[in-house]
């Protein structure tokens, strides 16, 4: 059997994920890393070829998909229209005000080529879109709650290391238990973000810096902390190097509906991650396969996971898949 | 907008779900009730005709879809191979180990008039055997567990009831907190069902009757309770109808696995239901909606949930659920 050849562009946390998990899919190789970098500066682990992604176009015929594993802010949104005019490709854009406007540059870009590309695969939007989904559409007149945590959110964390006396800082994102209880009892309370989610940081502050000054300026800082239950722990470099480096996240969609006369009906789907980037990787390898599965089925132009049979997610054939799993 | 026309046939406790959660669904319209019983014996809550189920094939261009609310020791495998040949069926056969021979039967009937025929709907199979998917699709080398509960389950309830000396009983399957626990935290115990279950039964004896024999004969029943904790509660008629009569159910779907050195990635999904039946009629409702889609656009036969994408399910349009759950 010919397996799927899969390139990654953008070598980072993602792409340095989906290197990791390529090999356990046994239908699929990975062929290619591009770049921006100078390619002979990057250390990979495989020893496939690293091209600069200006040359990404004399790869045309010796590539299935490619997983884009740059982020929303600014790579994807230049990448992915003008690759995927030639390239199936698979993308974690997470922008999610920006999802509507993106679809449709990167449908247009696609159908040029007749070339498929799944946008916004990940775990949210991703995993936790499908669950709303399913759930939206079992359960009407319910009532769907996303809450996210324990883990690290990189925009808080940076926000913090911008104040001056700040060494280093990790910021978690933690969702109020007792908030989530409420939902689960299907009381379908109103609340807000900071309703949801508190903010825990660790500081490392440089010698001498004033502390009481710094978690004031955090827990005052206006979008990020002010509205937030917000609390801050000072502790020395080391200690943040050793016990807060793990990029682990999760989160929880509880939706909340009822039937009949008054029967309460709940549905929780919840993911705790050792590894953000290395279950991101996953998912969008599951993509892929079923990317190529679809282009080669002739539907072309950009599409999500909501497009997406299930069956062609696995590596298992759909004989297989109704016996073992059904 | 023309409406989707929906059948019911079967109108048991399933049946009486579909009836009550079809209103909710703008998209649609109950037509018909079918019936094995005489159709003036039946008091429904609708006003929509009740047909005796030998007059089905006066109705082939009046319904779009036939939901199939029988039971699948007898009346699915009876009734679906029949029916799919001239109407498109939603049902929820879960006898799971005969679901490949099933499909195969009901695939051939569809064909035969371009007919869909959506089988082994509900929550397992259906929402728990989608979890499974999934989770087996992105995290390869992982593990999968199916726990039920806390629920009744008929087919015990009634092996306590055929005991001489029981007036009435209910029985709860239930999972074991440890097991589940166990798991979620990436241990990947091998656990047998009894291991992941226990049992607790509520018992109505009649009056005068040995309940240290009834315990016993409970307790020591091959393949139902013998190889389980089991817990026997005898109670009042009346206590046992007041608390427990609720067809309440749920369970859980876990799955761990592991990627990049050693990092552990936990997915849980689970349902508590106050109505099981309703919410099974809810699933099947979506399921209905997905059914005159593919059946429109071409997809003849048997088709799982495993076949459908997301978007069919919804009543939203593509750029909405994008836009709202992406």
């Amino acid at each position: 059997m010919d397996k799927i050849k899969i390139a990654i562009c953008g070598y980072g946390n993602l792409g340095k994920g989906i290197e990791s998990e390529i090999p356990k899919s046994k239908d699929m190789e990975l062929v290619a890393i591009f770049t921006r970098r100078n390619p002979e500066s990057l250390v990979t682990k495989s020893s496939v070829p690293i091209i600069n992604i200006n040359d990404i176009n004399n790869w045309k015929d010796k590539i299935d998909v490619v997983i884009m594993c740059g982020g929303s802010a600014t790579d994807l949104p230049n990448q992915v229209p003008e690759i995927a005019k030639s390239f199936n490709t698979v993308d974690s854009f997470d922008t999610h005000a920006k999802i509507p406007e993106y679809y449709n540059t990167v449908n247009e870009s696609a159908l040029v080529g007749n070339k498929t590309s799944i946008i916004s695969g990940g775990w949210d939007p991703g995993m936790f879109s499908l669950m709303r989904l399913y759930a939206d559409s079992i359960l009407k007149n319910g009532f769907t709650y996303t809450f996210w945590g324990k883990g690290v959110s990189q925009g808080h964390s940076d926000a913090i290391r911008r104040i001056s006396g700040v060494k280093n800082a990790i910021q978690y994102t933690i969702p109020i238990e007792k908030a989530m209880d409420r939902v689960r009892n299907g009381e379908n309370p109103d609340l807000q973000t900071n309703e949801k989610h508190l903010r825990e940081c660790f500081v490392a502050a440089e010698e001498g810096a004033n502390k009481e000054k710094i978690e004031k300026e955090i827990k005052t800082m206006p979008n990020y902390f002010a509205d937030y239950n917000t609390i801050v722990h000072f502790i020395s470099e080391e200690e943040l190097k050793q016990k807060h480096s793990k990029m682990s996240h999760g989160g929880f969609v509880i939706h909340s509906g009822e039937t009949g006369e008054g029967n309460k009906q709940i549905i929780e789907y919840s993911l705790k991650l050792d590894s953000n980037p290395e279950f991101t990787a996953s998912v969008l390898i599951a993509l892929a396969r079923a990317n190529y599965r679809m282009n080669r089925n002739g539907q072309y132009g950009a599409k999500t996971i909501f497009d997406i049979p299930p069956v062609l997610l696995s590596e298992k054939t759909p004989e297989e898949l109704r016996k073992q799993l059904l």
